[in-house]
């Protein structure tokens, strides 16, 4: 929910039950830091609740340098777009916007103690999992394969996400690239919690209370919901992206990696079914999202969502226009 | 499930509780009255039960002829095979392997009028339709997208297959080739359930009990299972794709036109790791699989499933060695 969201989704979450989640990977250290410390303080402002938990996430993904000749090719695709939206490629300034995990982010880490921190794309190095591991903070991450889930137990996290195929946003895969082995979620949870001894969260669809309670027919030990979420009054959806997630069109999904470089599922829009939603062409991730984002910005401003990162997952329907203390209250029904 | 089962199956689920299916895809309509016929005199035989139900599954595809130009290109692509396997494929008998409903299976339907009558790939013409209508049957098919699901229910179809992404064998999809608006059962069904008012039979991932409980969770009228059954003794799985589903490689399973082409889901071997699982230089379906067939003997012979459509669903979870009576009256607990 990079982007979609901020600390104010996880209070209200946390207020109503859930485990609330701040995502870090589109965040400076010191803004993680601001939005941790808002959280602290409208917890100790919440006298009724006991400290109240939250969940730290980031990407664990190896930065790679920006190659000069793929970016080169990659402009050439882009050059129509450039022309037609009135953008100069030579000014636009290059910039990574995720980050994985680093050493001032596990200083964050050591100084907030978040009760959890999870992980998308394995985990970052040992040196690094060792500092958040001495905190007590429990750890989590997405596996999309069984293989990945038993890789996962082994480094000895605490729980694992089945991330399913019809999940919204970036696929957690990290031992390989083939998207031919995601899973959807009815194949790949069951067979992960046959597979591993430590709890398993179910993501990927499951958007009603009904779909909590298939997920734990299957086996799960809790349930992981994103995309339910975008329309919430917390959430930082923009109102291009809103507008999107209720009409027609947000019936069809797709893996795409023009985004970022790395494939993520986001409704189907115009550059989308132009260029095809993955290439091989793309800038590796993140760099991707630097030739992408001004187009954005541009179609933006003229309503048009034909460059912009409409995540969402293959299930809309419990997408409600209402505070996510509600809506979480709504769904823990489920456990009842 | 052509070419894996035949009546003995569908026999000993109906025995015990469950909705047999006959697989007529790949049958002539003599060979499907016999086997009608000898569903009928097991029927006859077993005193104990009231007449048994059958489901009687067509394809509804618009044959095509093949086109000369793109085999041309197609036998270059399997030359390097061709060489290495010693088969001339000048020698190679054309003939399509899968018919639609025809005239000529109308006549049979109306002849042994079983309860259920399926379709796969949409419906047969009108014409076709409105004869089994009027034997009484009950009319099924598979949806694999929201849209396929509401003009199946405008037709005037008694059920709705679900097919979600999972699924083993062919994709049913009918109204767009193009593939990423396929769906895991986890969005899908729910939202069928919702857009339709007629049963929803949900199918794609689903093979143990709790499976079956989490489909229900999801708004299911009740379930299709297919992967569950290959292993049973009475399936004709062949021996070589036993294996297979038993082996570690049946994690890997892709959508893969090479054999039929038509994207179908199969256990991956080696022609769809070396040519890739899904190409545009395929002829079209079901022609592509006078070509690949030869290969497949022939390495079939050497043990080799290099060429052999492995169909499987992404759960193998639930295959077991064992009789399909035992194993339906396993599953069916699920409904107690």
């Amino acid at each position: 929910m990079a982007g979609a969201q901020d600390e104010r989704l996880a209070i209200a979450v946390a207020r109503a039950g859930g485990l609330g989640s701040i995502p870090a990977a589109m965040l400076t250290p010191e803004q993680l830091s601001e939005q941790l410390n808002r959280f602290k303080a409208s917890n100790e402002a919440y006298a009724h609740a006991p400290t109240l938990p939250v969940n730290v996430n980031f990407f664990a993904h190896h930065a790679t340098e920006a190659d000069t000749e793929q970016t080169e090719r990659w402009l050439t695709v882009l050059t129509p777009y450039y022309d037609e939206f009135g953008i100069n490629p030579q000014e636009i300034q290059s910039g990574a916007s995720r980050a994985p995990f680093s050493a001032a982010m596990a200083d964050v880490v050591e100084h907030f103690k978040p009760q959890v921190v999870s992980f998308h794309f394995g985990l970052p190095e040992t040196t690094l999992l060792q500092r958040v591991k001495a905190t007590g903070a429990r750890i989590i991450s997405s596996a999309t394969t069984v293989r990945e889930a038993v890789w996962l137990e082994q480094q000895g996290v605490d729980a694992i996400i089945a991330q399913g195929l019809e999940a919204g946003g970036h696929r957690g895969h990290f031992l390989s690239d083939d998207l031919s082995e995601q899973m959807g979620i009815f194949a790949l949870l069951p067979q992960i919690v046959t597979a591993v001894r430590i709890p398993v969260i179910a993501a990927g669809g499951i958007a009603t209370i009904d779909g909590i309670r298939a997920a734990m027919s299957l086996g799960a030990a809790g349930v992981q919901i994103g995309t339910a979420y975008l329309l919430c009054d917390e959430a930082n959806t923009s109102p291009l992206h809103r507008v999107a997630l209720q009409s027609e069109t947000a019936q069809h999904t797709a893996l795409t990696n023009l985004f970022s470089g790395r494939p993520a599922r986001g409704i189907v829009n115009r550059v989308m079914r132009e260029l095809g939603s993955i290439r091989n062409d793309v800038p590796s991730f993140p760099h991707a999202s630097t030739w992408i984002a001004p187009l954005r910005t541009v179609a933006e401003k003229q309503g048009l969502t034909d460059f912009t990162p409409l995540w969402a997952g293959q299930n809309t329907q419990g997408c409600q226009s209402m505070g996510a203390f509600d809506l979480t209250q709504q769904l823990i029904q489920a456990f009842n």
